[in-house]
């Protein structure tokens, strides 16, 4: 009997869902706070609102495409959540700038491996309608916002613009087919820059040309000194001048924010659709790829509406950041249960003062349990260790007669009798303390 | 452009998910007070997972299923809850009672129509391990909970026994295919009276056993008189024993919320998979099906463990309990952002005030925006209008210079101007109020 989930899925287990959902209601608290709100598109799309929005390798190896046996018309798992978002946006009129979060799965068929699944979620916050930095800065606050209450310290902010890397292109290479280019750059950190030159190679570029391009994507800087040599040296070609401009003011907005970010002009983004600045989270100390990304894209809507949209985005890779999260000490699975509290019966004749007592806790928003396999009072306390459970109320038949319940803090291994009108209070107590 | 979703999937706007999120939060919540802990396991399970354990109609018309074009195994989008929890738990050792909640998604290419989708939420909660009518009662109990604590009123549970009813035909048909005469009878909603008695024509039966099962299935008692008649006519028969006394056990826990049970011989379920008691709520004032239901199914986890594993669950239909909640009045969709406050800037010079207070009211936890459009004092205003933010807070320059801001308070019609260090106490005071 197959017991397992096919290849790069998972099943999560109690103590991973609550730390998951602990975290996805941080991430989720930090949308709300920056005013974005919360839309849900379906997890199967028609197949071609796909087509033709996340570049080759995405299309023909990674997304899971099938065919209705009965329409015979083609679906896909969704890839994403923002060709969703667009093809939402685009079938109605919202105010604009329109903000959603939206947190959910999605599917790629990659090669497992740490800290890539094949089902996995995001967690992603967009603006449609604004062209402005204010929009992208406000992504990038929002940014640090999250990693900080989630309780990250040592991570980094690398920003790129696609125009900056097209200016700079034409001017030193003069190269056309730019797109193909970021492709093989996009691979670095998998295929290193040998790989690079490789994939280059390929291309039928020059060596000349490619060891341009080595350099100019090797440089790094951690302050605006990179762009404003640039802007000199280019100062007539309007995308190195847009651009420029468009990331300094995205940094002016940022405050003290700016200090996660640092410029790399060899980030440039996987995905087709990005068209200006765009931005990769990683973690300094743990080695897992990037936690969050994303940039600009203003030419997507428009491709589902006809009308200019600009638009912006950022995703929150809830795997990767939960992964390292708890490699760094900052998550721990060390929660069993919700459940607060177990009500013990001794013996048979009491259980139904022991249904009675658990049904006045769950009344009033406790969440407790009682046996529900006849065992003898051992066996149910052992249960309620096993899980984690903190208190227990022991019902037997003295606690009837005297109308009175005993009750077991387990952490502090406390022991009350108390009248079973007392019950709600000293419970209230007990769990204001943990 | 294709701007839709697939037939029988759709989108859901703020509006509906700020309600959904609402309504989803307070079943959670019921399940966790009733002690039940979360699991995840994933959409896409191999198919052979499913095989056998819905029914014909669910395995050849009903269910997502693709070939992976890789590794050309079957898989298939999950049907339900339940069995991807009996996988989940067969794998591993857990504590009995296992008391886990799903909410999650399920696919069947089921004919859209009022109520039904091919997408939809389902909410379930199941306890494995249990043989006893403790854990049954406890569902059922919960099942209360949460329609009382959603706000519906007239509802009522549908309650039989699968035995029960094996053993009646038994004793009065000599039937032996049940669970195609069960099939059947599952679809009396869809296919009325008529339609029962045309397709167990097709099965063979004779008119006589048709007209017997016919009385059979359409005597309904809203209290136990029923369960006596049929103990006291068939009290050899150990189906009708077993069921009858474990039916009033059930009863006897419920207290008064069994004012919401009545008997329906003609309720059996769609699914294969359950072996005893079985249930469904209908609302009683909404044509919608049923809005939640489940029951026992003794055998299933043994067919992925080869233990003998009792278990018993109910699942709640989220997309009917939002349209019959709607259609009741019970819900609205009338919230159309999570945001509170909206920050209007006089002016671009006093734009990076104006994101100084919404960084501000944001790092204290208040959900605020910000123009991001660069747009003048009308449009902004017209924007929080639309979107129904409740308090604006204006910055001027004559508010940047005498440090103060001026707070408007769009439901009231009042306006203070407060200084700037005053703002976070006014705010909460105002929230507070709403």
């Amino acid at each position: 009997m197959l017991l397992g989930t096919p290849t790069g899925f998972r099943d999560f287990s109690t103590e991973e869902m609550i730390l998951r959902k602990k975290v996805l209601g941080k991430i989720e608290k930090c949308f709300i706070k920056y005013g974005f709100d919360p839309i849900e598109t379906p997890v199967i799309e028609y197949w071609e609102t796909f087509k033709d929005k996340y570049g080759e390798e995405a299309e023909t190896k990674l997304m899971y495409k099938f065919q209705d046996p009965w329409s015979k018309k083609w679906y896909a798992l969704r890839f994403d959540l923002t060709v969703p978002m667009a093809r939402f946006f685009s079938a109605q009129a919202f105010p604009i700038p329109f903000k959603r979060y939206h947190i959910g799965r999605v599917w790629r068929h990659d090669r497992p491996q740490k800290g890539r699944y094949r089902e996995f979620w995001q967690a992603d916050a967009d603006i449609v309608g604004s062209p402005y930095p204010e929009a992208d800065a406000e992504l990038l606050d929002l940014t640090v916002n999250v990693f900080e209450t989630l309780g990250f310290k040592n991570f980094s902010i690398k920003l790129n613009d696609r125009r900056l890397l097209r200016g700079i292109f034409e001017e030193e290479l003069k190269l056309d087919n730019v797109i193909e280019v970021y492709r093989i750059i996009d691979k670095k950190d998998k295929i290193g820059t040998e790989g690079v030159i490789e994939g280059l190679k390929k291309l039928g570029l020059s060596a000349e040309k490619i060891d341009k391009i080595i350099e100019i994507i090797s440089a790094e800087y951690r302050s605006e000194k990179l762009l404003e040599k640039y802007v000199e040296k280019f100062s007539g070609n309007k995308s190195v001048s847009t651009s420029v401009s468009h990331l300094l003011e995205i940094l002016d907005y940022l405050g003290s924010k700016r200090q996660y970010v640092r410029f790399s002009l060899d980030l440039v983004r996987g995905l087709d659709y990005y068209t200006g600045p765009v931005w990769e989270v990683i973690l300094n100390e743990v080695k897992i790829g990037s936690i969050a990304g994303g940039g600009r894209y203003d030419e997507l809507i428009k491709r589902y509406s006809g009308k200019d949209y600009p638009a912006t985005g950022t995703s929150f890779g809830v795997e990767r950041i939960i992964d390292a999260g708890k490699e760094l000490g900052i998550f721990k699975t060390d929660v069993k249960t919700y459940t607060k509290i177990y009500v013990i019966s001794l013996g048979k004749n009491v259980y139904s003062s022991a249904w009675k007592i658990v049904r006045l806790l769950r009344d009033h928003g406790y969440s407790a349990q009682i046996d529900l396999m006849r065992r003898n009072e051992k066996k149910q306390r052992e249960y309620a260790s096993k899980k984690g459970i903190p208190i227990l109320v022991y019902i037997g038949e003295r606690e009837v007669r005297t109308e009175t319940v005993t009750i077991y803090d387990r952490q502090r291994n406390k022991r009350y009798e108390v009248k079973q009108s007392e019950l709600l209070n000293i419970i209230s107590q007990v769990l204001q303390d943990f």
